[in-house]
């Protein structure tokens, strides 16, 4: 690259890690519906994510029915923003379009958990780049993992079919709030050098991103009490979602 | 927003678009390698990205050494870039660190489907954040699924503990090709509207995709044979990696 070529790639750059580093999830809109033409150029530079073998096993259902997104809202646990949000989507993964094909030659599915890890994994890496084009077109986003919640009530309002599987909500809207953003672990408790490292090697890792985890919860929140392994242990140490496997099962996917 | 704010947000979203929709998957490198500060500003940028309830279970380890290179290579059956590329990386669903929180509170871990299910979608978050990020650094990158074909000898290799499941590679580089980029689906067979579509609808946007992607193989590659439906025919007609499953399971995974 020649000097001025290498300044533009540099700035561009720049502006890419700056979006990824402003992000912070919004759950408080303003009143205004996102248009049509915003949403098509989001999904299309979305869909450029690498997805294996372009199977692109993955779909997004955009829900603007009050009466749906009520239900919505109700199902992730109470949500308000699921219904105030200037967009709300539905993130698939989806391999109902490929059974399809299947079923037109009379081959027979051939199911197991790779086909649905690929699913998974592709509609995860197409759904962050379609929340950071968002972001960058100056909206607030915020996931909804709370769609798991009730997986058969869900997929009876939005009348999903065998192999496609709702994997988290997306709300879309214009900011009516800044959050502050989360501290995140130090990059060192996340990137290992050529092999996996010891316990005690991880605990300074944990240890350190408690101590920030609970400052910021005291400045932000005025709680000193909860450190980040108080909300592991809450999270891992109990149930969670114990229906899931089941309907993921019923809808033909293969786990084992 | 005043003017010359909207028409910065403007030009700012239009490069994180543009970043996107720039994307194909690069396989050869330059004999360059990335250097540390290039990775840490990727990894940092990339964490930014959603996490559910901020677990942040995933890690990212870093091979450098040439013979474990050379080995993942071909278990990943014979993909010289693995050991070519300027970097290469592992992406892990990690909840190691989550079970050594659990262990010290003596609180037992509580296995299912969703702790495993947001471990990856955690982790391919992160991952395309990082892509994207190691994309406008002016790097090629290439995701490697197939470090899932053996993924007990992988293991070993890296010494990954129970907890931790490795997803995907990631080679990073300095490009010394230009691939063009592969054509998607159209937005309208991805991107639905309240309810999922019935077969014959879908059935419109598959051809047309068919059409697409097989002027696209015959100008490209001059293979005039091989449709996107015969793709998925092959992928989703045969057992693939049947054993995969069973070594996350091993590794205690729950996927009840």
């Amino acid at each position: 690259m020649n000097g001025p070529e290498q300044a533009a790639q540099v700035a561009h750059g720049d502006a890419v890690l700056a979006q990824m580093l402003a992000h912070r999830s919004v759950r408080r809109f303003a009143d205004m519906v996102v248009p049509d033409g915003d949403v098509e150029r989001a999904v299309a530079a979305a869909q450029r994510a690498a997805t294996s073998h372009l199977v692109q096993s993955y779909a997004l259902l955009r829900v603007r029915s009050p009466q749906t997104r009520a239900r919505i809202a109700e199902l992730a646990g109470g949500q308000a923003h699921v219904r105030e949000a200037g967009a709300f989507f539905v993130v698939l993964g989806d391999q109902h379009r490929h059974r399809l094909v299947l079923e037109a030659a009379k081959v027979p599915y051939c199911a197991s958990l790779e086909p649905f890890l690929v699913s998974v994994i592709d509609a995860a890496l197409f759904a962050q780049n379609l929340t950071l084009a968002f972001e960058a077109l100056g909206y607030g986003t915020c996931y909804i993992g709370g769609l798991r919640n009730e997986p058969a009530a869900l997929d009876r309002l939005l009348g999903t079919p065998e192999g496609a599987f709702a994997l988290f909500g997306l709300c879309v809207g214009v900011p009516a709030e800044r959050p502050e953003a989360l501290p995140r672990l130090p990059v060192g408790a996340v990137l290992f050098e050529e092999r996996y490292p010891s316990a005690p090697e991880l605990a300074q890792g944990i240890a350190a991103y408690d101590r920030a985890f609970g400052a910021y919860q005291e400045r932000v929140r005025g709680k000193s009490g909860r450190t980040w392994t108080q909300q592991v242990l809450r999270l891992f140490g109990a149930p969670q979602r114990p229906s899931l496997a089941a309907h993921y099962l019923a809808k033909g996917a293969d786990l084992r």
